[in-house]
């Protein structure tokens, strides 16, 4: 009895407002394909800002400039939440060789890990161990390991579909590879880029040394895959193969930064509020337009899309542009320690931080219920190619809001390209697609919309509460 | 009761296949996501032999690569199927430019449209008269026209999702506008390019004169989209703005060249035949990596990759490699031709010429009973996020072939990068993402497999033949 009533009242809410959604739906995809300012600001974002690490003047340059941009868009607030950020800078370039017998040098291409430590002054050369895996790593032993360089050589599984899980499943041996190695005496560690095509770009990324002392933490760096494949080669010829690198990064003090925060009071319950958000940081090596200036255009234009289409949200919208995702998501855990020491009900947060490429759907954290309710809003994205409504993965700045109240989403755009920029040099604006970009920040409106419309409350609780 | 009945059919049949065909369907995407060719042979297309305009030597390598490539294969026949094609020659670059005031020149980029006639020796200079359209342009008449340069200014329309849509609501501009203008006597055409997005590409593409005799022909350029908008914005501050342009193209006498055809023959149903194909031709002013050596290598991988997966078709599939598709359409006429007279019985033909991006599925001329039984292998699809199965387009080459019986698709991959790169000298092999390429590749051999393994025949006809 419980799943008919389900199905009579969900049909009749669908039928009933149908027109009036696909309307608006309509009047956001318009709007933001012949009218969008996502990719103007992320031009601005990408190519007069640049690189945004934590810490960084640039990072400072972004907050300011979103923060005017949001202004401008005659919200009814605008602030900039302070949070503390750790402060960890490359210094000059890094430099690493292999040597096949005395002297005789080929150059790779390295850059050092987010957190990493440098090597002594003047760079590290030892031996050079290869091993396939984490795994394999902690199964080698001291024996084998001790005063060497490690090279973690694992390449992403490339018949995942989902790119994303190709990434989960080598992301352990980036970040935790140079705490384990450490334990065996090894001097440093080497790690493939996680990149699923064969070029010259490293990837960097974040890595930590969890519990490890000071004195025992030891520089790690990500090769470039082209050079694991060679290393790897030139290993497999010599067994006794030197390697030498380089590199001069520094974990500096936490310095003040912000993130940034535009919002829309709601018209009917302004207590009730909607998140949309992605990250202000980026890694230093690229502009970091994908990872994650796709994620903020896209949610400052999710506002200003919604009053463009005229649409006056029932609950409060606010997009929150999160700093320090990259390496402390310090900017997250701020937001969501604030809303929660002022009692702030939040009923729904949406983040973008999956590249700015053609949206295929949406993955949720929330009840069955609930997927149930928003899977039958999918005809009204049908005319967008929006298919995919699945359980899964939120995002990372948003995690941090998770209760049993709050739904949780992430924008999933198509996953096949977004390795090969992410966390390399060659994350830049000419990378991004106007329309994919413009499509996405669309995509999340109507989601938002929709959200904003029909609420969090499922049917089965509301039948539920009948009982 | 036909309806029951025809749900119950598929449902069985469905069901009882399932496992197997999910399996294969595995194996398939996994072998080409791990071990696919249509990478690196694309590779050799684009950078080895380049641009393959009809008739020119690059066709005839691209000819002889494919013809031996094919060869390696281990199918059961390989063969070059003769035929004429037009041969049109840029000849040296195009120059254009307006002149704001006596002497005072600024430059834009135009290329001739495909099958223009060239300026007259030492360029052409005349008055520029701009209309919003063909529609526009007829109903200016001879007045406003002769003796002009009428600069046709048409921008694709932004806000439909699907860009094919906005393209061809654009191709009367480009294909007919010269031949149109040429009637109230104007001296020369330049069409804004069919590229939605502003650069300083112009894209080329065919155009025709109709029974326009010889004499009364007028040369036709495409201009790049910021040259387009710059030149409005001057013939609106300055209405009697000179333009000039020179190009050298011309036509030349037909000449021989080829379709290659590479064959696995069915198992059990030798004389039913399945097609699967792309142009080999291309335009000259770039590599033709999207247009259409994707379609060309996916064609060549779905024979591949099905004997890759332990899969022996029923039926005869073969992988036609199509001439001319650009500027005649002499290769997909000719096969047509000879499968007619030869009585062969050709069940499925399915064209990929829509880019190598990410595939979102498939469009289909054929029943509404066939469309339904495609559509019940939805869920199979579903892991690939492969999710459209509509009526619709199939492709040029394969047009030829439309009879009551056969069942004929296109691939349809996302269109939102396509009209970047269309026909302009940037469709080149670094715009390729080698898993997009693949998983077209994966998802055209997955759909060839269903249709060998349940035939063209629907159960709405098994049904209606038993009433």
């Amino acid at each position: 009895m419980k799943h008919i009533l389900i199905v009579v009242f969900l049909f009749t809410t669908v039928q009933f407002s149908a027109q009036t959604d696909a309307e608006n739906l309509k009047k956001i995809y318009s709007n933001s394909l012949t009218n969008g300012m996502s990719y103007q600001w992320l031009d601005h974002l990408s190519n007069q800002i640049g690189g945004r690490l934590s810490g960084s003047l640039n990072a400072e340059k972004a907050v300011q400039y979103t923060k005017e941009e949001l202004e401008k868009l005659g919200l009814d607030k605008v602030w900039l939440q302070p949070v503390m950020v750790p402060r960890w800078v490359r210094g000059a370039p890094e430099f690493a060789y292999f040597e096949t017998s005395p002297g005789v040098t080929t150059n790779v291409n390295i850059c050092a890990l987010g957190g990493s430590v440098a090597t002594p002054t003047g760079g590290i050369k030892a031996k050079i161990i290869e091993v396939g895996s984490y795994t394999e790593l902690k199964a080698l032993g001291e024996d084998k390991i001790k005063g060497k360089i490690v090279f973690i050589n694992r390449p992403m599984q490339a018949d995942l579909i989902n790119t994303f899980e190709a990434y989960g499943g080598c992301s352990v041996e980036r970040y935790a590879g140079a705490a384990e190695a450490a334990k065996y005496g090894a001097v440093g560690t080497i790690v493939r880029s996680l990149n699923l095509r064969l070029d010259d770009y490293p990837h960097t990324g974040s890595m930590g040394y969890g519990d490890l002392p000071n004195s025992k933490r030891i520089p790690s760096a990500a090769i470039s895959t082209n050079d694991a494949e060679l290393l790897s080669g030139m290993i497999a010829l010599n067994k006794n193969l030197n390697f030498f690198f380089s590199q001069n990064c520094k974990q500096l003090a936490d310095v003040q930064s912000y993130n940034v925060i535009g919002e829309i009071t709601g018209s009917e319950f302004p207590n009730e509020i909607i998140v949309v958000g992605g990250h202000l940081d980026s890694w230093d090596l690229g502009d970091g337009s994908h990872d994650d200036g796709a994620g903020v255009v896209q949610s400052m234009d999710v506002l200003r899309l919604l009053k463009e289409s005229g649409i006056r949200p029932k609950r409060t919208i606010r997009a929150v542009l999160f700093m320090n995702e990259e390496n402390g998501l310090r900017g997250g855990k701020k937001y969501a320690e604030v809303a929660k020491s002022k009692n702030e009900k939040h009923v729904f947060a949406l983040e973008s931080d999956s590249g700015g490429f053609s949206p295929r759907g949406f993955s949720f954290q929330c009840s069955e219920a609930m997927l149930a309710k928003i899977q039958s809003w999918r005809s009204l994205f049908k005319p967008y190619l929006i298919h995919s409504f699945e359980a899964g993965y939120s995002g990372a700045d948003i995690g941090p809001l998770k209760d049993d109240n709050i739904v949780l989403a992430g924008l999933r755009p198509d996953s096949q390209r977004y390795f090969d920029h992410h966390h390399a040099a060659n994350d830049t604006f000419e990378h991004v697609n106007k329309r994919e970009l413009e499509l996405g920040a669309a995509s999340m409106t109507a989601l938002v919309y929709l959200m904003d419309t029909y609420g969090t409350e499922t049917i089965s609780n509301e039948v539920e509460l009948r009982d």
